[in-house]
């Protein structure tokens, strides 16, 4: 928040608002006299910056009632942030599903919608998909439109670093130079932001999930493909073009380097060999070759996906470990270039091929170490589908701390 | 500079004395309106904070004679900022050659010395190597050691982000667990830093060389050894062990992946396929399998460098050319990985093959953007050799801006 000068009361008495309100924002309820111990502010300063607090609608006073002693003197006052007092809207969208994420102002949620949108064909269709799904998310919230202070989107593709403009998305048919922002802000009447999916995935990690007090981390997305979130210092890093991160593309498993960059489906080398759809491809050769019909890898009348190889290998299916161990292998040389770069705390391995499980975590870091120098910690994702909505939340709620709430 | 409490009229006289020594450091000299100009600052704060920065010793008064106007009433006052207050010392350790660079606090060079120190077998001899430079440096600068105020070492290998220690260094014989920056305080009464030479090199490009607005920067070595600098957003991004941009540990060429990770040199996978080694060695083969004794590459009783493939090459000489090629190909599919992680503004080559010149960087511009999403600029070093000494200055004068000049 800003409109002060600086060294004015008017900004001190903002300066002292937003030291109150984080003290009162990190606890449930706190005493007055705790708000001093944390902030070091005087009791009137606090006193004054909280009445300024519940006026802007902010905080809320509670009577504390103590057992054994309720009606014996003035009770002490409580305080409370009023979470209540705004909301915010987390969105993911993907090729097949879109998540919609309502929380309030401690990024509790308050509504959870997926709905599949694999049969939306262009991005008119999809658009309204995401639209139908916020607007369904909200009322079953039943939180107003014009409750909500900020919107993040999470997209795949390369998202244009300061236009909010997916720049190429080639898994969204027709979704490359959409502004979509401008689209969503339609619908809002407060900001929309949108950041690449894997992006937000990481935020969401180092929020609530794998990677709560790792410097240095990076996501990886696994799953039909195959990109990195970085996030370095408490920042997400971009890149130059908003292009960092694009793993997709790297070619480290063609001696000759001379594989085509990006094919008809928009797919580049690395997840055309370690994506969802190579395990299925290749699981689906390794059962026609060894003719073998009681593997599970060809149970007749049921179409192959990439957790049935899993789950076949991890069931002792011969073809089917070859074909894991081949994609781990390759997987490996292409997170080993990412690690001998970045040298990050923590390597998470989210999307849907993710779901595999311990047992190839396990088997993926020994090959990852046996390429690298140092010895990266490896873990799965701890949010799992959700990474990316509640990656957008924290997304939102930051534009919310620094924009709303009174701040430093 | 610390000390005073915040709030206090100390702290806010130290702050007034920072905001008018910066102006002062922007110019080589200013009067006092110029510095009411710059900083806002009122005239009697202003000299106030100059009388307090000239008892200090960092500022010098000179009277200014106008041409035309001399002796006509009182001379303006002219103040400059005293780089001869102190001095700081940057010192780039290589495998063949020891450099040390001497510089006011202004950063201006008064002394550089270049030794060659490919004959010391061990860590004492190339210690009192480094030792008998730096002394001859000060002595051909005439500074003497108390004005040292901070001393910046580059070294190769990886270097404990914390402890200034030498964790690996496979190109010098015993350099590795050397704690490098204690025996080096025993020559200064100042402190003395450790940084990975790379790391300095891209710093030094960042300052005075051919990234000076850049946000993301990547330097990469190119010599017998292949590494990265890597600079994001004003920092140096050093990894949770000091282990970022070790990109000759790289394993993109061998299409089985089993390569050893470190041979019997200390060198990785990329660097025994690019670095100046893998050149000469090329080239040798060359020639022999071409038996044309005419080439380049044979020229009898010559020992064979990578910098004479390189001319070889330009002259027109086909065995070189098909090495130069080669390499070139090679070094693209290490780089691009690179660039798909970080997205940087720029890329910068530098390194003694790099010296190879430009029309091998437009080569591998072209070899590089085939394989990469978003045409990242590639540039050479502009500062060739003194790269890392110069980044070595840059890291001692921030050293003293924050701990000895007054600063905010």
């Amino acid at each position: 928040m800003s409109g002060a000068s600086p060294g004015s009361p008017a900004a001190l008495r903002q300066i002292n608002q937003a030291h109150v309100l984080s003290a009162v924002r990190r606890s449930e309820a706190l005493r007055l006299g705790e708000i001093a111990e944390t902030t070091g502010l005087s009791r009137p300063t606090i006193a004054s910056a909280l009445d300024e607090l519940h006026d802007a609608g902010w905080v809320d006073f509670l009577d504390e009632h103590p057992k054994g002693r309720s009606g014996l003197g003035r009770p002490a006052r409580l305080v409370r942030f009023r979470a209540e007092a705004g909301y915010v809207v987390g969105i993911d969208i993907g090729a097949h599903r879109t998540g919609v994420v309502v929380a309030d102002l401690n990024g509790t949620p308050v509504a959870t919608l997926k709905r599949g949108t694999a049969g939306a064909y262009d991005r008119h269709q999809l658009l309204g998909a995401v639209r139908a799904t916020v607007h369904d998310a909200l009322a079953q919230s039943g939180v107003g439109r014009n409750a909500v202070m900020s919107v993040a989107v999470g997209s795949p593709g390369i998202i244009h670093p300061t236009e909010s403009m997916v720049v190429q998305a080639p898994s969204l048919p027709g979704w490359a130079s959409l502004n979509l922002a401008k689209e969503l802000r339609r619908s809002f009447r407060c900001p929309v932001q949108v950041e690449n999916d894997v992006n937000l995935a990481v935020l969401g990690e180092c929020w609530r999930g794998a990677a709560k007090s790792a410097r240095t981390v990076v996501f990886v997305l696994w799953g039909e493909r195959v990109g990195a979130g970085i996030y370095i210092d408490g920042q997400l890093h971009r890149g130059a073009s908003g292009a960092a991160g694009e793993l997709g593309y790297l070619s480290v498993l063609d001696p000759s380097g001379k594989e085509v960059l990006v094919d008809e489906r928009g797919l580049g080398p690395f997840e055309r060999a370690v994506g969802a759809g190579a395990i299925v491809a290749m699981g689906k050769q390794a059962s026609r070759h060894r003719g073998d019909s009681k593997s599970e890898l060809a149970r007749p009348g049921e179409e192959l996906d990439a957790a049935r190889v899993f789950s076949a290998a991890a069931a002792g299916d011969r073809a089917a470990r070859q074909v894991v161990d081949t994609v781990i292998a390759h997987l490996a040389r292409g997170l080993a270039p990412l690690l001998l770069v970045l040298d990050p705390d923590l390597l998470i391995i989210g999307g849907g091929v993710s779901r595999a499980g311990k047992a190839v975590l396990d088997a993926l870091r020994l090959q990852v170490h046996r390429l690298t120098l140092v010895g990266t910690p490896l873990e799965l994702s701890a949010l799992g589908d959700d990474a990316v909505a509640i990656g957008a939340l924290r997304l939102a709620l930051t534009d919310v701390e620094q924009r709303v709430l009174p701040s430093l």
